[in-house]
């Protein structure tokens, strides 16, 4: 009679990764021949453990858009340690993609809807002319005067609490546009000459419309420029839409920092 | 009688260049295909002025190496101002090259041999994994601990003042070795998680030789894992090569901030 090992359970991880989003469409894998960060991610996941997974996320972030604190799972089986799994799979991975940390998780921990809130941040710079090395990471705002970054705060504090962000996106699953926003700052980073000034949007919520953080980017750069009053602003919070100039900051100054579980 | 207008002459412009190393077979120019920054730029100021020109520059920085302060200078007929030039030139270049700022300077301004000083900094990273966002202008340093950095300014201190730095490089003209280091500074920057450790090393010396700050840099790390004693570092700076492990950190890494002028 063969007695053969029973089969080995799968193992949920949960790992942090980070990615320069710029050569990707975004975090969601596609069909046909699109990269993507998860396309790739589960290459090395099969490369590493010979086995095809679908990885779940905490975040679709868009075309562009990077990551440092993007939150995946995925189920496995493997007979080392989690550390070994984490050297495969950053031995695996191209430069742009990289798996900060892992651990085991619970087999029902959901990156998505387990999270209690994400934190985003949004870099741009006032310069006379692009910096090669601020603009893979940051908006050139095309303004020729700094921005007035103590209005920015006053704006942002508006967007502080609960609120429905219809004016600021669809949402990305479900009917509700009722956001509730944790943290919302303007910070002055030091800027190095010619840029006139190098600002740092930080925005944590419970969850965000789809362009929803470029987007406030957008208005806030437009107070910031005298473009939009903080009543205006006020009105497109509380669902006056109209004429609303919902123009979106562009793609390659948005970055997932964190995801944050109870 | 024809009266032709006198040929008009050719002022020499000064301009401050920054540009993101990555694609370049570095600054200056080659035979055939290869891609220079020097080359990029003569094609933007022929395209702008119809004019041929070869630019003089005040470093010939390396294959992979950026620059923020480059400092270069050419000659052309032009008749409109120099902020007029200064936008054209960016309205003809990549994203990865810009002129930060544009300005008539003296017929007999020489970017290289007028200059004083020239700074460079060189950042590096200590992190359990690579990390994509820091990685493309930063050295990610394959030690498992932090680096004693007190260890590395002590050492840094070594070189301020003059030295014959031949354990550091190749002349890259002339003979001398002696070079006047003015500021040699190990700074700890903020550290986004999970990196363990963020370090600027900034060096303003009269010259430097091939390779000399990605040297010292190695150098500077070696000592900071304890790998190498400060009266090792002493004795390489007295002329004592022997078995000296002059290994040069990656080019990625070093960035060309400033060049000084009397």
């Amino acid at each position: 009679m063969i007695r053969a090992d029973p089969l080995p359970a799968a193992t949920r991880y949960r790992a942090v990764v980070a990615y320069d989003g710029t050569r990707f469409q975004g975090f969601q894998r596609q069909a046909g021949e699109t990269l993507t960060v998860q396309a790739v991610l589960e290459a090395a996941i099969e490369r590493v453990t010979g086995q095809r997974v679908t990885l779940k996320a905490a975040g679709r972030t868009d075309t562009g858009v990077h990551a440092t604190g993007q939150v995946i799972a995925f189920d496995v089986v493997w007979r080392h340690t989690p550390a070994d799994l984490w050297r495969a799979l950053n031995a695996n991975l191209p430069d742009d993609v990289a798996v900060h940390s892992l651990a085991e998780a619970p087999p029902d921990f959901h990156p998505r809807y387990d999270a209690r809130s994400r934190v985003y941040e949004y870099t741009l710079y006032v310069a006379p002319a692009r910096h090669p090395l601020l603009d893979r990471y940051a908006w050139h705002v095309p303004v020729s005067q700094a921005l007035n970054n103590q209005m920015m705060q006053r704006a942002a504090d508006l967007l502080l609490g609960t609120h429905d962000f219809a004016a600021f996106g669809q949402p990305t699953q479900g009917e509700s546009t009722v956001r509730q926003v944790f943290c919302s700052q303007v910070q002055t980073l030091p800027a190095p000459p010619p840029v006139t000034q190098l600002l740092r949007y930080r925005i944590e919520a419970n969850g965000f419309l789809y362009h929803m953080v470029r987007r406030i980017v957008g208005a806030l750069v437009r107070v910031g420029s005298g473009a939009l009053s903080l009543e205006e602003l006020t009105r497109a919070l509380e669902g006056a839409q109209g004429d609303w100039p919902n123009q979106a900051a562009p793609a390659r100054g948005l970055c997932l920092i964190a995801v944050t579980y109870e």
